[in-house]
């Protein structure tokens, strides 16, 4: 492996969802006072504080906006559901842009009601819908795909060949893929496939957290880096060997977690970033 | 779709795991009471009574052995563990010899202290050691591939195109693949993995239940066939036209039905049965 610990925090991201206790203003502060260097915002913190308010907060404290976390959610078995989440994207990628956020992460949903390949049908519709005023507004799509658990509700894109295929579909430079470790690290195909992704510059984000052994919740028990059975470096050396140069962000919903003080977190959050990522 | 419901129950076996509250005398005499046709037996019946004992009273009731689960777990980061593994499923097959069950049913395991590679590297080197004493005791094993969420600690096998890869690499008639849609629903390549698995003449059971939408337990929680997302009579088409034509298997772990009259939850599996597999 070619990939060596980091010694700084030069590439550290946290996403707001993380610390979800904690309100924006005291997100900021905390990661920037921390030495953590990029911020990814979930949308839920608009419901208090407007887009042009949180890029004026983060743009204070230093903090590089990483990405918004999260468009998607696409397929339903009602047009009219279809059309609403299209709707709702446009308005994701507005914010996207008024919060000077270079990314949109999708999530791309799935419903049971239907066939997983309808579904994907119908994420590829939803894409087809955004992806111009995501050029327009110049920010770009990451496909996320999702662990298979969530291929009932969530995403009916569970591995990062579906992603790759969804993504050369396309072919734009405004979309690409998004890959949680949480999600992919069980697959035989990752490394091949990471770096199919590479070579179509289509490695737009890597979130980073570990799969706990056993895990309680299969939503909200992810654990820090180290304390599962993923082997993070060994993903961090294949996205790096194809070409990713990008923020390692800390995605980890943890009703554990939440559950503490929030300091103390953030500081096992750079102790195991040191350590493991 | 060229397949029909089901009109009688010549087809329909039981998972003793099923109905875990009954002992073997109770669960053979109403399997065979309503009609049940076929009875895969879990091993943990033998903790009561011993496999010859459990043939003789199968045998009384009229049903067909269909299998008996189940060995594999053949991973460790202990060579010691390791080879217990070998010995234990070595026992299992003497189990199935004398339980005249024409197949082994194999969770093939994981260590999360070691990468899935590795891991499915000592799967291969656990089947090689037992594979001889199959051939030889006229014990078939298949091979089950196992949902990606079970892919820290249950199986390092977690996808059709894995089993049918470890299947193509022995070559043998003796090695095949059980599939359950609970484990492979999701998957995008399972309709031609199927049909590569029946090409081999590697299709040797179907398990069938349903993935329910939500699941509140990863383990414990499966559903009733028709209770879910999954598309039964669609996998049992594919299954069908690459040559199946065994039985179908009904595998649920629940502690919701557990938990409820046995009797009544056997006449639910028979009516689901009718209507969606």
């Amino acid at each position: 492996m070619n990939v060596k610990p980091f010694t700084d925090l030069a590439r550290l991201c946290v996403h707001t969802i993380t610390t979800r206790p904690l309100d924006i203003e005291n997100a900021v502060e905390k990661y920037a006072s921390l030495g953590v260097r990029g911020i990814t915002v979930w949308r839920e913190v608009f419901k208090t504080d407007k887009p042009r308010q949180v890029y004026k907060i983060i743009r204070r404290s230093g903090l590089e906006t990483v990405s918004l976390c999260r468009g998607g959610f696409f397929p339903s078995v009602d047009k009219d559901e279809r059309e609403r989440a299209i709707a709702d994207n446009l308005s994701a990628l507005e914010e996207a842009s008024e919060l000077e956020a270079p990314l949109l992460v999708l999530v791309c949903g799935s419903d049971p009601l239907q066939s997983p390949k309808t579904s994907r049908n119908q994420i590829r519709e939803g894409i087809e819908a955004i992806l111009p005023s995501a050029g327009r507004l110049g920010v770009k799509l990451a496909i996320e795909p999702l662990h298979p658990v969530y291929a009932d509700i969530r995403s009916a894109i569970n591995t990062m060949k579906q992603a790759n295929d969804m993504a050369g579909y396309f072919n734009s430079p405004w979309l690409g893929v998004a890959v949680d470790v949480y999600h992919v690290w069980w697959d035989e195909a990752l490394q091949r496939e990471i770096v199919r992704c590479g070579d179509n510059n289509n490695l737009f984000a890597f979130h980073i957290c570990d799969w706990k052994v056993p895990t309680g919740d299969i939503l909200f028990d992810r654990g820090l880096m180290g304390e599962g059975c993923i082997d993070l470096r060994q993903i961090r050396c294949w996205m790096e060997e194809a070409g990713f140069k990008g923020f390692c962000e800390v995605e980890i919903f943890s009703e554990i977690y939440w559950k503490t003080d929030q300091d103390e977190f953030l500081n096992k959050i750079i102790r195991t970033y040191l350590d493991f990522a």
